[in-house]
């Protein structure tokens, strides 16, 4: 490698391994740190965003880019890590160091302020967390540019969507999804879900969560899986962190979120081994990551052959609490459609529908339409309109998710990308592989993993999500695939 | 604050949360990340401590420390942070940032080596990465500058210390313990040390040790205990982790361990809370810090009024295993004095002879004098010289430290230096205290963090270390509390 080509790569890796090492330390805050270390973390998270920010928007790698890009030729990978860097390093020149320390800050403490606010479903304390990281991440959308405040934080996240495509894909999602949930109420046969609230033992889903975990391919010398209040995936390649909850009862919340969480963590450790670090090597866009978990949790997951499997394991790992269940009945209840009110509970025909709402809100808050202190009642208002649901308490309402305390505002819409991503892959994958479903049926769920790695991991970010999914699938991103699929499994379990 | 001073403190506390940083992520590669992390880890710290680097030998901060300095009269606190400012910079400048990355890496690539060096035995697999650090180390040393390459890397953990004043110091230790040992030969009665070795069910451990820390006035919701290949302490003020190992055949390891790192952890917690991101208000020498950890672990631990109380706690902790066993039996075996391999386990008289062995070896690989490829045969020579027994293989030999893979060249000598602070503390503390031992005889350990916090923790660098020790006890640091207290000890416990 010729000196500036070794010298960029140097500097993109650095780059590359602070970012992680912030991770880390998010991971440890949420899974194990001591209660009073809040503000200390939130301090260094603050010095690690800002040492991260210092060497994307340095000039001399500004000039290093500029540099590379204008000699004649640059080979494939090159020419697509230079695309990558030069993306971040143009949008970081444009936002004040000042600004990204700030809200680091902020949201570590929102963070913080949120585990206790939650449980105690105590809005009035979270908002001014709330209300601080929402300043910070409008002056920092403004700082970006963009059309629109929204378009400039999607960016981040599903780099090349804009609110308006998202409000089209949206309307038409929900025009499809209201009449089937519609249809379903008069539906000549119901799933009885009761049965998945009986008392699990929490060691048994445990068992059973990691043999499921493994069984997908997971690689234990390269990860764990540990509890946290809000499941998520950290990390990347050799060191991918798992979370999940356990919940007596609720089954579906441990075992769906660790499977959830398990498909993220398999994209993170099938990307390029020789490339992980490289500005293209990282992972394609959210929606992109979002498909690899809500590939495995539903389409894989809550499939009928899944379970010809792992009814057994279940069984066994939880002895005698679906004595006289048949696998049928189990199958069907974790497939059952109910308005409900947590969106990480939800089911396939519901989730977008939680999802919408999170994107009005998000969108009116930037535009300015609404303030936090309007959230608790319009999220009542919203999950009434499309849910006919209200929450009790903001516990289960606007409370729910840690994203916003985050600081990821603009990322809720990439879990809806990811459901037609992923239904569009497993349309692709089924013509590819004609007999998964017996081979499910024998739990070898390594032939889903070894389709993925080839067709979506290994490739990273070599081309925008919207052009991979062409690419894999020979077809536009399309919310096609994902209604027939929601369609056919409704026909099968409600007997429309 | 004018702005100038202002200025100081942010980037003097941003290089203090960088440092925390790299902490919290050793502390997760030796307590749980998964083993495939381990390069993935090495690129992460060398990152970090190139960022702290860069930010410790910055021009800019620099010019803003000389402003400050040249300013008439800055106010105490002012004054304290600007020396301990003004060293780290003034060393800084003199190394290669390059220098720095490449020592990080290596380090924390060796530390994984050792980890898997060491239950195997295994010199020869450990040996290239120790060659790779003690290279960059020299090179460090060197770049440093100063008479002699081991002062160097001594002025990082002692300031102010030097090879000629340790070898002093260590000579005229060594001519004290040695005879002692050989009195000890012939003493009138022994010990039974056996009942230490008797089955101690882990559980019952970790309750004890929980037990006895939380005594000590050990903060846990600025904390945690957990397990480790070799114990440590991590992180400072709000966010402390210990850990310490459990073997169920020798009940000292952990005890002791745990109370060892109990006395480093209420150090940091101990520090001034308005103080601690200050150059100057974070702990002061290494000395410093491990005569806390000493002076709990043997001055109180190892007491007979400890004991008094700590005893029945013990055996209902570990139910049975020590029936039949007097009180003065047990606490005669707790001191026993008995040259051994390990010096985490020697007790208080040979433990001084194994860091003088480690001294020398030190030393003579930084002047050249041996290479790594000596050590295990030099090792052999110097156990037997000094304590008259040689480890069977390299695991209990020159592999059970893992200091020289973190790079802590120059570091044993302070656990020496330690021992005389602490029994020099210990006699003001008495003199202050004069009903400490009944207090003690009642569990109240408080009373001892109360006197340690008001006379040490809480001035952090404000002196360097021997002027704190006049300060606290009214004399220059000297050998003959230690003596004193040896003495004494071993008159009572072998009838001398």
């Amino acid at each position: 490698m010729s000196d500036p080509v070794r010298r960029f790569y140097d500097h993109a890796h650095q780059i590359f391994d602070l970012s992680q090492a912030q991770q880390a330390l998010e991971w440890d805050q949420q899974v194990l740190m001591p209660s009073g270390g809040v503000e200390q973390r939130a301090h260094q998270l603050s010095a690690l965003a800002a040492a991260v920010h210092d060497r994307v928007a340095d000039p001399a790698y500004g000039d290093l880019i500029a540099e590379l890009e204008a000699s004649a030729d640059p080979a494939g990978p090159l020419r697509d890590d230079l695309r990558e860097a030069r993306r971040a390093h143009d949008r970081a020149v444009k936002i004040p160091r000042r600004l990204v320390e700030a809200r680091a800050e902020a949201c570590s403490l929102a963070q913080a302020a949120w585990e206790e606010a939650r449980p105690a479903s105590d809005f009035a304390a979270f908002r001014p967390h709330l209300e601080r990281v929402l300043e910070l991440t409008g002056e920092l959308a403004d700082a970006a540019g963009g059309a629109h405040r929204y378009d400039a934080l999607l960016d981040d996240f599903e780099p090349g969507m804009t609110e308006a495509q998202l409000r089209l894909v949206f309307d038409d999602l929900k025009g499809r999804l209201v009449p089937l949930l519609e249809a379903l109420r008069g539906a000549p046969r119901r799933p009885d879900e009761t049965l998945l609230a009986r008392r699990f033992p929490v060691a048994g889903q445990q068992q059973f969560c990691r043999q499921v975990i493994g069984d997908m391919g997971f690689d234990w010398n390269r990860g764990r899986l540990d509890v946290s209040a809000h499941p998520f995936t950290s990390g990347t390649m050799h060191d991918v962190r798992l979370t999940t909850r356990y919940l007596e009862d609720c089954l579906p919340s441990a075992v769906f979120g660790a499977i959830h969480e398990g498909g993220h963590g398999l994209y993170e450790q099938g990307l390029d081994p020789a490339r992980y670090r490289d500005p293209a090597g990282q992972p394609g866009s959210m929606g992109l990551h979002e498909s690899q978990s809500r590939l495995w949790e539903n389409l894989i997951g809550r499939s009928r052959a899944f379970w010809a499997h792992y009814y057994g394991p279940l069984q066994a790992a939880c002895p005698g609490v679906l004595d006289g269940v048949a696998p049928d009945a189990f199958y069907r209840a974790v497939n059952a459609v109910t308005p409900s009110l947590v969106r990480v509970e939800a089911d396939e025909v519901t989730y977008n529908l939680h999802i919408i709402l999170r994107f009005d809100l998000e969108s009116d808050l930037l535009a300015g339409r609404i303030a936090a202190r309007d959230l608790p009642g319009r999220w009542r208002a919203g999950m009434k309109q499309y849910l006919g649901l209200e929450p009790a308490d903001d516990r289960l309402g606007v409370l729910q998710d840690i994203h916003w305390a985050a600081g990821l505002i603009g990322y809720f819409p990439t879990y809806a990308l990811g459901n037609l991503y992923a239904a569009q892959f497993m349309e692709q994958m089924r013509r590819d592989l004609p007999d998964l479903d017996p081979r499910l049926a024998r739990g070898e769920l390594g032939v889903v993993k070894a389709w993925l790695n080839r067709n979506i991991h290994r490739h990273g970010r070599s081309w925008p999500a919207q052009e991979l999914c062409r690419r894999v699938t020979g077809a536009a991103l399309s919310a096609e695939p994902l209604m027939r699929h929601l369609r056919a499994k409704c026909a099968e379990v409600y007997g429309l």
